[in-house]
């Protein structure tokens, strides 16, 4: 059997370019419109913090761009799942389904609000839920009962789904919904990664009834650090802000709070950043797009080794770039990453599978199969926005 | 009875300046010293994540400029709270004493760790928690059994105090660490507002096992929003970075968490920010000190209304600068509140005390007759570094 890391290595430099001005990153963030304006904006004039401009027109901006009625910014992605999962009734002793195959921020939130993360397979097509798996599961595995769908096992009830869009790629959101709504089971929408992706030429993010984004920075767009959340409900948005802001009532002096809520808001100074950083989405969509097409090209006719492409139906924001080698070159994987990241290509595997982790070992799971294989398989390689231009 | 509001906007005017430019606001950020390089150097570097320099930096100004080991950089306060009392084994059910009189966010974190807080009173001369009431109220009302502290009428055990020391003036620590040794609590130090603040000649912050400061946009330095923890343990130092930072195992490239984390990491544009704040600290706690003294001189004459000065043995940052209305004044004070505010300078009263906000309102407590006396008559009133600077 031929080794691969070499090969790889190679088109690693014909796509992404040479490391000898030093190391080739995963992905870095890209500032040179507007960031320095508005943050300088920010100092000049005091207003770095919660209370400012940039929060209210980041959240115009982000809403106007996915078509969502409302956008509210916060601290990051984990605080905007649990916001979400918190405002959409996730009680202690519930349980969420969500993919293993995710960043471990989706099932910390489910653990914030006192429920059980739920382990869900993915297909490989998308990278994301199987929608046909876990319809299969659900009728075999959950009773209804008061309206609400229950787990034979555990007699929990799982009163949510988590779908996520995996390294920018739209997971089959229509046949979640559908099932989402069979069993009155709501659906938050994991678009953290998936920021100008679209399902059907529908922007990811509107789906769910409530959805999500993250601004950190490793992003497309970043914030340094950053989330935002997405919703058409009206009363949800209202709840959402009023939760993210310390549920404190609005008044010219007094400090009154009527619930229980989070300090998650976003500081203006990172809000002017991400304002900034809008402006030029789109123009950062095209070059990852250039970039993608160019790795999928040179991997064409690489043997053993598949680059992920956008599935079909969709629009994928290429986030992060991945290739799946074949079963036979499995155990070739950790040279690849060992001997790219030597030579200055930084690549890593997929995250570790989060029913393998200690503390979600015991959670309740359907078989995860494809899940597996895929994290044996999947390589994430160099997908920077710079990359994707013109170096001639 | 004389007419007190008038003759307050009058002080207000002399002390703090003329509003004929604009609102002479309740606390203002100031920023004219390397805040716009440092945060430059992130944008141009493209290091504004959490991923960068100047967090390490941050960490090691604040650990050297508190005389603590260790300082853990979060995104807020309020983080540094959860954090804190989640490492030091506050556990549901638990509850954990704290002043009725303070910010929403201590509360609120003992309700992220499924934890009761219990109410405590204040004392006049600190406006911080009453070491002798507090004494004599455990010595009632708990009892001890394996080593623990059981309040007599939940039967939960009562396993942290957190005193904070409001508005920068030192609470009377000593006495609350020696109760808190008596009846095995763990004591947590709110210092949220008294960065700069001194007891006995120690920086307030290193008397807790753990302690916690802000860096909120209203604070005498700030980050837009940031917090840090503070501790001499090393093992606790090294568990409060884990759990801030989503409790991911250093690897070169796997993703593997050990145990439930919180994405708390403060961004590093926010970090520069507090690194050149953190610079110009000494010169904005002598500004600080200058507006107090002249309060101090103009409300001495002041029949009715006495100024909030240090407590004995401690040297406070003032930071919010407040009078208290005598008794016979009281009902004076939402006239005073609103021809203050009418007239361009910006006064508040403080918060609502904590046991009177509907989620808390069933809490256990004892008796909080001073901080409801110090509620009904207490006005915060405009303590901006910068007016504290030469107007001649």
């Amino acid at each position: 059997m031929k080794n691969i890391a070499n090969d790889i290595i190679a088109v690693l430099e014909k796509v992404a370019g040479s490391t000898q001005n030093g190391s080739i990153l995963l992905h870095e963030p890209l500032f040179r419109n507007n960031e320095w304006n508005y943050v300088k904006e920010c100092i000049d004039s005091g207003w770095v913090s919660s209370v400012g401009s940039y929060v209210t027109k980041f959240e115009q901006m982000i809403a106007e761009y996915t078509g969502v009625s409302h956008a509210i910014a916060v601290v990051n992605g984990t605080a905007a799942l649990h916001a979400s999962l918190e405002v959409l009734g996730v009680e202690r002793g519930d349980e969420v389904l969500l993919p293993t195959l995710t960043f471990i921020a989706t099932a910390n939130a489910v653990s914030y609000c006192g429920a059980v993360p739920h382990f869900v397979d993915s297909e490989i097509s998308t990278l994301g839920m199987d929608p046909h798996k876990l319809k299969d599961y659900l009728l075999n595995h959950t009773y209804m009962s008061n309206g609400f769908c229950y787990n034979k096992k555990t007699d929990r009830r799982i009163k949510a789904v988590v779908p996520m869009h995996t390294f920018g790629h739209s997971v089959d959101i229509e046949p979640l919904l559908e099932i989402a709504d069979t069993f009155n089971i709501v659906l938050v929408e994991d678009a953290a990664e998936s920021l100008g992706s679209y399902y059907k030429g529908t922007h990811t993010g509107s789906f769910g009834k409530v959805s999500i984004l993250s601004f950190n920075g490793n992003k497309i767009v970043t914030t340094g650090g950053g989330g935002a959340i997405l919703t058409n409900d009206d009363g949800l948005a209202k709840k959402l802000k009023h939760i993210t802001t310390t549920a404190k009532v609005p008044h010219k002096w007094e400090y009154y709070h009527d619930q229980l809520g989070y300090n998650y808001r976003l500081p203006n100074i990172n809000a002017a950043l991400g304002c900034a950083q809008l402006e030029v989405l789109d123009e950062y969509l095209d070059k990852k797009r250039v970039l993608a097409k160019k790795y999928e090209y040179e991997f064409k006719a690489f043997n053993g080794v598949n680059f992920v492409t956008e599935p079909a139906n969709s629009k994928s924001n290429y986030w992060l770039n991945a290739i799946i080698l074949d079963e036979n070159y499995i155990e070739q994987r950790n040279d690849v990453l060992e001997l790219t990241n030597q030579s200055g290509y930084m690549t890593r595997p997929c995250w570790n599978l989060l029913h393998t982790l200690p503390m979600y070992s015991e959670c309740p799971k359907m078989n995860l199969d494809t899940a597996e294989a895929i994290s044996r398989r999947l390589i994430n390689i160099p997908s920077s926005v710079i990359l994707g231009e013109d170096r001639s």
